[in-house]
Parts: C-alpha cells; structure tokens; sequence
C-alpha cells in the first residue's frame, strides 16, 4: 500500500561535534519520505521554491517516490539552521526561513484521494486537518505536532487529534499536551482524545508505544557515533508508518514491530549528515539491524 | 550466597510534589540492604550514630539483614534533605550533614571476609579498594560511584575499578569519568579499565548492560505515580546483585535477568516515601513485574 506524507521540505544548515553542513535538503516530509521508501511506495505532498533544482528532486526519484503532490511555487525554499553540542541532545535553532512553507495550503492530488496510510507530519494542525478530510479512504493515520502548536493552537491540535490514529510526540510534548509531567498518565490521557496509539519518542533513549491497554518500550540502537541527529523523529515516523503501508497490518502486534523499524531508520539516519545514509542503505542493513535489536532486548523469563 | 553491602545510613528528608517525609531511614547501603533481601541473605556494613535506635535496628530485622557490620559510633547519623520538583528527574540537595560517616572507615566482620558477592556502594574509592583488598574469595564485586569522587580522586576511583567486576553509573558520570560524550563509546572505555561490565542507570529511561562485546537495554516500568525517586538507583543495583547471590551464575545470560531484576525493584521503591515499599512486597509481586517487563518489551522477529 502507498503511504502519503504530507510535511515540510527544507535546506538544512547543521553544525555538530562531528562536522558541518550548508544547505542540505532536509524537512520532516524529505526524511519521512526516504525512510520509509525503503517499506512501501510513497507519496509526498509539500512545498517547495524556485531554487529546489532538478538535482534536488532526483533525490526523491531516487527512492522512486511520487512527487505528484510536490508543489512549486515562487520565492525560496524554506531554511534552517540549527547546531548540537556536547551529548547532542537537543538543536539549538541559529536561524529559521520559512519563506514558501510559510504560506504553505496542502493540495492533495486527485490520485492520492484514496491512501489509507497518511503521515501528516508537523504542521499547523488546521491544516492537518484539512488534509485528513480529504482523504475518506485513510484506514491509519499518524500525525507529529510540536510544542509552537501545542503551546499556540491546543484546540485546533486536539480537534485533529480525535479524527486521526497515531500520534507521534516527544516526552516534553506529551506533558505539555496532556499536562500530565508522569508519561503514562500523559499518554494514556492523550489517547483519551480519540487516538488509537500515541508514540512516545525519547531520542537516545528509544521509543514507547502506548496502544489500548498494552505498552511496549525498545531503546535506541547504541550507535559509536551519532554524527548529525537532524531528522531523526521523521525517520522514525518513516519508518513506523512505511512497515504498516507495506504489510496492511495495523494489529498491536505489528504496531510493535513498526515501533522497531522506526528505531531502526533512526539509528541510520543520525550516522551520517542530512539524507546520506538514507539514500546509501540496504533492505539487508535494515534486516540486519532489525534483528540486532532482537538481541539487543532479549532476556530470558 | 549471602550479598556483603557497604555503604551509607542516613536519615532522609525530601520533600516531592506527591508530598514530604521528614527524617526517613534512607542511605545507600539501606536501599541496597532491602532489595537484595528479597533475594538472598545479606551483610551489610555501614556506620550509624547515636540516634540510630533499635526502632531503626528493626526495619533491617524485619528483612532478616545480618547487621554484624552494622558499626554504631558517638555523634548523629548521615543527614540529607533534598526536593524534586515536576518531572522528578532529579534530586536537588537542600542539605547534606555527614556527621559520623565523614569518619567512615569500613570494617569488614571476620565472618564477612568469606563473601562472595559484594557491592562497594557510592563511597570515597580509597575505601572502596581498602574493602575490596580484604575480601580475597569475591567472586564479583559491584561498585557504584558518584561525580563527587569522579571528579575529586579520578585516580583511585580508576585503580578500585582494576580490581573490581561491574561498575553501576549513571550516563552523566560513564561520560565524566571515561571523557567520551558517546555513551556507547563511554561504556567501552569503562570497561577496559578491567571491568567485567558496565551498567548505565539511565532513570526513568531504563539501564543498558555493557558485557564483552554484548549490549542489553530494558527500559524503566511504566508507573502510574513516582511518589519518591530517592534510592532508586541503590533499589537497583540492590535488585541486581541480590539476584546473582542468590542464582551463583554470574553468565552473561543471567546478567541480563539480573539487570530486569534490578528494573524491578527500583520501580517498587519509587512506589512510596523512603522504604516503604521495599518492606510491603511480595515475592509474587516481584516475579508478576519481572514478567511485566517481558511484556513490555516483547515483539516478534
């Protein structure tokens, strides 16, 4: 089954311990798109400027995504610049450009009216919901949102939230939202809002899964070198989502398993800077490491 | 196998936005004592004043703890008063009054000098080695340190780690003492300084063990209410040890049953205020959450 990502596109400028990057193409809808290209085709709704090249969109066609929905508009593309320090926990934000995003009105193409699985990546949630409507036949839909939104439009983000299926959120997200500061009662609150599964995403410290009355934590992959963790959430959202499009199974069970594919795209993506190790993977990496953290975990009863 | 433990007594005041408790039996050593008990005999050493009263004895009777080692000298028992606030992340130390245990000097029973399962809980390293060096028949000997003594005597905390097996830190303290922000890169370094392993206590986010070549990671138990973090990470490694006196087989395989155990009794001790907890359990209750954890964390190949 296709997923369709609905996102940003953006030029990222990164600065870490390990080196630095000028204006490579970034975004969340770029970094979902390539993870989970690697599970199932995908579909990409977002906006870009004139000064997105040829050589820009090859990186899409490269992973065979459809880039239908990519929309061209006057003026530049949107612009970050951001840096990680000592343990690389958190980017400091140097400068943002919203420029073309910040005008941004999804348009999803007629052909794309019938995916059932949806990524509605961070965005005003008005206009995540906007999108969820047009969209009749979704079957899973997950959804990211930030604390800008979580701070600046609650409503509009919970009005979202009960029409949509998974949310993706941070720790500190899912305290601020449900304002709860224990995460379990945050996120059994935030399902309360009509999700079926909130996910909660904790970095270096891997990933938590609250779906019904069941809970499933994986860490992060140990990694020798995290050498740029831009994108790393919207890789794991990729990946989740791209594991569900590709079996059509959206039981528990295989919610959990998305959980490990999703840590598993992450792991990759902070390996090298920008989209480099995105484009350069295996199925057989991917089976490999997926596996690995089946050793990772495992202790005997 | 009985479990020797040295460490500290102290009397705790905290205060957590679940509510107080003033002047609670706490230390190291007492954290320590009372998880392993539910595990396997043990021998605790730690020094205690004047208003350490036999109303205090009692609570290590009640777990059947030998307190031979337990030394009682003129002067006030250990003080500490701390607060967490919102998160609980962690503890902020409003005042720390050493009292008798800034005389410390461990002195190890003639009838303890058999142990083979020790843990040199969080003291000043020359000690912990002086402790180590009278113990010739240990078969593993865990050690826990602090910033305190990783920044102070670099230099004798590294020698102690020589000579013993596993080193119990938490993430800010691997990358202090081993000068690496990669925590995996961290853990290496730790344990070739001689060590069998290393466990990083990572909170509310689990532990990792660190073994030969191998990585395990568990997460922390989902729980409703963290009424008192405080002892915590002694609950921890009191869990751990205790469960590899009592099994004999320090294996691999069994350091990792033994890091679940440990997950296990640091989410009971959390539960209430001070001790409180870890003297209401079960046995049933403990192996009903070691299965939890199985739960938790499974997902299919």
């Amino acid at each position: 089954m296709p997923l369709l990502v609905v996102g940003s596109v953006a030029f990222d400028s990164i600065r870490t311990p390990h080196g630095q990057a000028e204006e490579v193409l970034g975004g969340s809808a770029t970094f979902l798109s390539l993870a989970a290209s690697w599970f199932a085709p995908v579909r990409v709704v977002a906006v870009v400027g004139e000064d997105f090249s040829d050589r820009h969109l090859g990186v899409f066609r490269a992973r065979s995504i459809d880039t239908a929905g990519l929309e061209r508009v006057p003026g530049r593309t949107f612009r970050w610049r951001g840096e990680y320090v000592g343990d690389m926990q958190e980017a400091r934000t140097l400068e943002t450009q919203l420029n073309v995003f910040a005008e941004f009105a999804p348009k999803i193409p007629p052909a794309y009216h019938d995916s059932e699985y949806v990524f509605l990546a961070n965005i005003d949630p008005i206009l995540q919901l906007h999108v969820r409507r047009q969209l009749p036949k979704a079957r899973l839909v997950g959804l990211d949102s930030m604390n800008f939104w979580i701070d600046g439009k609650p409503a509009e983000l919970k009005k979202v939230l009960a029409e949509v299926d998974i949310l993706f959120v941070n720790e500190r997200e899912a305290r601020t939202l449900s304002g709860h500061p224990n995460l379990k009662k945050a996120a059994e609150s935030l399902q309360k809002l009509g999700l079926r599964a909130v996910v909660i995403k904790r970095g270096e410290h891997g990933a938590t899964l609250f779906a019904g009355n069941s809970i499933f934590s994986a860490p992060a992959y140990p990694l020798d070198k995290v050498c740029d963790p831009t994108g790393a959430g919207d890789s794991f959202a990729g990946g989740f989502m791209g594991h569900l499009a590709r079996t059509g199974d959206t039981s528990d069970v295989n919610l959990r398993r998305a959980l490990v594919y999703g840590s598993v795209m992450a792991s990759f993506a902070v390996e090298e800077f920008g989209l480099v190790r995105l484009l350069s993977l295996t199925s057989e990496e991917i089976d490999t490491r997926y596996r690995e953290f089946k050793t990772l975990t495992h202790f005997d009863a």
